[in-house]
This record gives structure tokens, C-alpha cells and sequence, in this order.
């Protein structure tokens, strides 16, 4: 069996970092939300502008992942009115605290691309 | 705006992490994969024994999710016949590709894990 990060631990230590995992997961899991975090992370956007940098999500499904990102804190809301009332997203400070996860699945996904190409 | 790993990138460099992102999120994203594969991460399990370790998920699910994390190469089938036949699920050594990702989110569903404590 290949060793991961657990093989050297209680089961009790085990569970913990299952928990932690799935903790992380339930959070910032699925398939969107971690794209949408990286599409703002340019700057504050538009719900439009969000959905065309985040190809192939629906507007409903957009809606209802900026609510939850919103209500966990990772994103807000500004209204801005100067001819016309605008509304954009943007990052909260919160959502830096993301960096290390977003930088190792970077990582390993370049990782993953390279080991694909090779076989082809 | 709170700066992620992205702002010091030209946008078609980010448009690279994006990528690589959305392509780690695409194989190993989603609310199952990677805890079943943390399940896996003390030793080979039969069927039963992950369903009970992974706490939620459906028969249907777990076999769906076991044969992409086959096709991904992370999870092999181990057919083991000594009185009766017996099927295992255990680790491939490309799994262990995944350590720096699971590393970070444990890390950081720990720190939320204090954070929403202190919220409480």
C-alpha cells in the first residue's frame, strides 16, 4: 500500500484529520466553489463577468454557490451606486486563509496534466 | 480585496492556475473522493468496511465513486481468494500524488474547525 499522510498515526489521530478533512470539504468542496474563489481573486466582479470566468456553470447554480461562499465568509456583496445600482462580489480577508489548499491543488494538478499528456 | 496566490500573475498565467485547479477539482473534487481515499490510507478495506468509514454515503455512491478513483488510478481492486472470494479495495502508489493537497485541507478544516468554535 502507498503511504499518504495518515499511515503514521493513531486511529484516533486518524479520525481527526478525516474529520478536519471532511470539515474542509463540506466548506469548500464540490465543483464550483473553488473556481469561483480564483475567478475573483483577480478583483471584485460582476455576476456576469463570474459566470463567463467560470465556464460551464449555470446562473442558478451561481447564485446559490455565491450565497453560500457569502455566508461562510469567504466572499461579500457591495452595492455600488453611482448612475445605476451595481452590485459586485469580492474576496474577504477570510478567504486567504485558502492559499496553501489553492496552491497545492494547483500544483498537483499541473502535476496530473503532465502525467496525462505523457499517455497520450 | 485579500490576495490569494493569483495576484501577482499575468492573467494568462492565471488562467493556467485556473486550469490546473479546475482539473485537480474535476478528478478528485466532490464530496467523496478524497475522504474514501483517506479511508483507504490505513490499509486495504472490503466494501463494507469503507461504507462504514466514509459515515453517509450510499452503496450506490460508494460503487460509483470507487470505479472513477479505479479509472484515475488512486484505487485498485484486489481479488483475494483463499476459502471464499473476498474483493479489497486498497491504494495505488499514485495516490500518494495526493499528500501536499490532503495535508493543506486538513490544516486548514482544522484552523475553521477553531474558528467557528470561537464563533459559537
Amino acid at each position: 500500500m502507498a503511504e499518504l499522510a495518515t499511515s503514521h498515526l493513531s486511529q484516533q489521530q486518524c479520525r481527526g484529520k478525516l474529520g478536519a478533512v471532511s470539515d474542509a470539504l463540506y466548506v469548500i468542496g464540490g465543483k464550483w466553489k473553488l473556481r469561483i474563489v480564483l475567478a475573483l481573486d483577480q478583483g471584485h466582479k460582476r455576476f456576469n463577468e463570474i459566470q463567463r470566468a467560470v465556464t460551464g456553470i449555470s446562473a442558478r447554480v451561481l447564485s446559490h454557490e455565491l450565497k453560500e461562499l457569502e455566508i461562510n465568509g469567504f466572499v461579500q456583496r457591495k452595492i455600488c451606486a453611482e448612475r445605476s445600482v451595481v452590485i459586485e462580489y469580492e474576496l474577504t480577508e477570510y478567504s486567504s486563509t485558502l492559499q496553501e489548499v489553492l496552491e497545492a491543488l494547483s500544483r498537483w494538478g499541473e502535476m496530473h496534466q503532465r502525467k496525462i499528456r505523457t499517455e497520450l
